[in-house]
């Protein structure tokens, strides 16, 4: 196969990005096979049309299913609503299509489950989730350093992912604040992203102790004709435990002033300490004991070509990457699983593992009790 | 009265820094009544005596009765090991001394809800606990600002409190890590602190969720003979209701390498958010919605002359205060509350919602459930 | 013009940056006229059909004459080694085309003056140099901020550029390091991107006194057959009086270890300050002297959406641009200036002001005495 | 000798911070001969008297020669206006006392160069200036780490001090404004400490350029009558060149809208560097060119009991000293001198240096050119 012929499904914000990304990672990367931009997809015929020219498609359509049927498409980028990735992903599963899939994986964990058992169903095929954060070349270096023992054994994780942009309580209400079309709210849209993180590092969560909640339960029509209630979650925080045995404690929020894109993360071990915040994700933060103590600090380690993959971007170090980079890795990743050069850093059944989690969280937070991630014992 | 007569009990590290506090506060504060050091007592009569010498005491006494019954005092500090406070403090009281004592208030609830009643019961002696970083002038001015409604209503809390000094697995074992003589172990020593900050903001705790529990469970002996158990917790956390309504989860641990004091609090509001770190605790950072939104950003205040009473310290802004700094504000608002000048920062009854907090966390964690900062009703 | 036909001459570093802009810009920013990838160039016949396939061009040459002559080109990149900058752009603007060419103009100051008369005689035809940094959000927002007068007059300005690639003094030698291929050292490769930043926003520098050294006089063969002397500059500092009546002082090295990116810049104003440092380059540090004194502060701005023109890469803010993104801003920029939307950030006549300053540093330290930045007088 | 009696000359900000550190020196460090403090000496009889009361001096005095001939005083702290050093410490070194005078030394060379002849002449007592950034334990850690190689041959240093305390153009005239009264502006009253500093790490200044100059020529009068010429400097920045052979630039100024105490430093070295700055003084930057490259990064020290004296004011880590420690620390090293312990950390030689250097600065910039720090040759 020369080229990996994609569509792209959802011309939004992750929509641009994934395409983004694929028209860089061939460049960038010098890998095969390179991605050609063939379909790109939405609702909106004349948008989608521009949008097509714009982003470097071949040709357009507004139904997705003309996509998933289409047998010069081999792989999908999925950027719908939420809602709707199931029914997309298992179709273009079942049509023999490579899926890359945003997070969150779905609205019901039924739906997560259906997308798990299709592509476990289909092991020829490479079905992902937009992870982006976790393919950042900081937090690889992470995993490394925690893999060859560096801070030892992990005793325990704390994490925190805060952004700010329903945090004016007169916000206008929109779809995103109704739970049957959005699923959940911050804990389906950010926590996620912690959680996707977390597990990399630290491997899955057992059983988990959440408080999730709406903090302010109605928000202003934007045509000025009055509130409307909420139904999604605004903040959620939770105790881990996690399999391995080690401890937790996360934070996370929609309504923190001030935070734009703050995913901290401290990964507690008995050697030695790591320390990230994606507000200043070209750095890394290393305490190591060992050493002359007077001479022991937190170390800031700014990544460079020492830190694969940055070398593909830039030869120089501190330079940094951006977030669309992030998604050029993670297309890279995918066009390498579907060599099967390497393993999906969030393969569907990964991605199921953090959507558990998060319903584990809205079930805990209902029930006001610790449970278990997996099944219904909890 | 010219002169307040003092003793300090203990002459450890908490009893030299009550001493430096005792010598400093009239000469930075220009109070009165003006202390005069009568009294340092502790268990090893030479050791006191050279103690006495240094710190500036008049006379010395190895039994902490002769202080509390000596009618030439007129306040005791009780910096002893935690478990004696009791029996001090309500001592002293009914001597008719007003009392300094460290943190935490006792290593059973039994005993601080005694302390809290000798004070109730002794309504013109002032008895305060020795949370001194609540009385940092940046603290003082978050809580100005927040009372004042800079940021809104408080809908959230973070915080965290870490150290490392038993992140070593190896650090030999210590009755400090004894729960007959230490009580609580992490949550005891340090929780507090963060409570009684988080306290000073947000106000009571009503509920909690906790986890709290040892990760190292032997420690070497320091004689090479063994190994012994450890029965106090080196990991505390929790998620937090506020009587107020706020959600608010904590994190806290003194085997967190690479701490040495860290005690970050946020307080998200509906306008805007404080953040704060004890390991640079003479700046804040404060976000405000409000101005054209292309330059809002977190400001960091170096605490100055603006902020009281760092004035009565330096005229220059930015030249920081120290701990022993904190501490000597802490002896002029005794001294204030003795004078009848201000109400006290934490007395007995303020201590006492610290200590039912920190074992509400212990008897939540014990069930693995949801309970009640007061009463048995959790 | 539906596309603009360009050339990218070299292959290296900044070939694939440039490569990589080319590629992206038009799907970033939805501009016309679309870049069209023609040819590359570079002198190995076999590496660069490899480069031109990964990167997306249609054909190559190793011979920039080509490249020049060819009536199928619009626009041309020019990153070959410094001392080739000025016969390829000259020649290139001869012949009708747009040239982007990378810092710094070139190694001898007649290159540079040349290259801006050739400029300067084809009125249209768009000449830039590749000052990237210059482009970001955060600098052109606060450039904004200065020309509003949010800080008022500009008084002084502080600067720094430091790296480490030479920071060994056992780093080997190489061609970098020889005045012949290179022209200068530090100042020539690093003190350029800081002067045209500080251009950018404090405009001009008129006079200046500088101390430009080698540190390390020689270097090891890489081969281990002995050593050789050095004869470009480690460091370069200087003293600064702006045309607009401004102080300044700046420092620059290339054997700063533990720098990787550093170009911190503070521009003090008579009512505010700005400061950036290139290492956190999506921050910018705003301070004004207004609003009630306790709570002001330095506001650390995080980009986006809000700082044109982030938002064409990611609506989210705080989510960061990369190194790879600067570069596809100015590729826009070009463009931009090309279809006479806008005028370039670095014109060659901007540019020849960047390089005679250096000259000036130079000229200064050889004469130990200040001199004027134009012209022979000083 | 049982006590060192001691007297402060000047009871204004600078006299407060020499009297607290008198009262505290001895009972923090647990040193002798202990202070006892005997005279407060300031013109106003009524404030000196209620400020004696309030520090706890036995007596006072409006005229500093009853101080300097009275035989019951062992040492003399001077921290009157700067244009009354001179006569006051040249008179107590005759009269056989120790002296510790503040910063700067004097307003004229002479009037230093006079003080460093009586200090010469009087071996058997001490004579200090009140450099008290220079006893930080982080920095006294930098010179260590200097001195022991760690970051191996200094080649380069930058350095800054900034304030805003005249920042406001509209900030009303006051005889620091005035040549005649204050000596310097900038140059006397921050770079002094900025140089202080620099020496301690990195030797003396051999030669130096700089740009000394007034930024607001004139300020409003306090009372509103008009304006008055200002003759001392807003500004002062110069290129360095040590007795080593390093090279070095720092920049200075009282008109930094926003900084309130930066003094940064920089020692850059062959092997490492280390950072600094005073706004969080107690911590250190520390980069090693040495381990695994993916994991080098500059280190965040706090300071603790393994830096000496920390331990002294408390044996927690990170718990932090403030100003009004560090004057208690260079109280200690006074104490230590006298009683032979210990050299001087800054001796009236060493202070006649720095206070050259300012000389040296403020003589090039008038001339415009290069000077040698000593003598006229430059």
């Amino acid at each position: 196969m020369d080229h990996l012929r994609v569509a792209v499904i959802g011309a939004g914000f992750m929509g641009k990005a994934h395409s983004l990304a694929w028209r860089s990672v061939a460049a960038v990367f010098g890998l095969t096979p390179r991605p050609a931009l063939e379909v790109l997809c939405d609702v909106d015929a004349e948008r989608t049309a521009a949008k097509a020219a714009e982003w470097g498609f071949a040709r357009t359509t507004t139904d997705w299913r003309r996509v998933v049927e289409d047998p010069a498409i081999d792989a999908v980028s999925v950027t719908t609503p939420n809602h709707m990735h199931r029914e997309i992903a298992v179709a273009a599963l079942a049509a023999g299509k490579h899926v890359w899939c945003e997070k969150p994986m779905a609205t019901a964990l039924a739906d997560a489950e259906a997308m798990a058992r299709a592509a476990a169903g289909t092991p020829g095929l490479v079905a992902v989730l937009g992870y982006n954060f976790a393919c950042n070349p900081a937090l690889l270096h992470a995993r490394r350093l925690i893999a060859e023992g560096a801070i030892g054994r992990i005793v325990d994780v704390r994490g925190q992912i805060d952004e700010d942009y329903l945090a004016d309580p007169e916000q206008p209400w929109s779809w995103r604040l109704q739970k049957s079309e959005a699923g959940f709210g911050t804990i389906g849209d950010l926590t996620v992203h912690l959680l996707s993180m977390i597990h990399l590092l630290a491997g899955p969560v057992a059983e988990l102790c959440a408080s999730v909640e709406t903090v302010h339960p109605t928000r202003p029509l934007a045509d000025g004709s009055g509130r409307r209630a909420v139904d999604t979650d605004d903040i959620g925080h939770a105790l881990l435990r996690f399999s391995s045995g080690a401890a937790g404690v996360i934070g996370s929020s929609r309504i923190a002033h001030g935070r734009k894109n703050v995913i901290r993360l401290e990964i507690h071990g008995d050697r030695g300490m790591i320390a990230f915040d994606q507000e200043r994700f070209n750095e890394l933060e290393l305490y190591l004991a060992e050493g002359p103590r007077p001479t022991r600090g937190f170390r800031r380690i700014l990544t460079g070509a020492d830190h694969p993959p940055y070398g593909q971007f830039c030869p120089a170090p501190g330079h940094q990457l951006g977030f669309n980079d992030l998604k050029t890795i993670e297309a890279a990743r995918f066009i390498d699983a579907i060599a099967g050069r390497e393993e999906p850093v969030f393969g569907f059944a990964a991605g199921l593992t953090i959507e558990r989690t998060i319903h584990a969280m809205a079930r805990s937070a209902a029930r006001r009790a610790w449970v278990r991630v997996e099944g219904e014992a909890g």
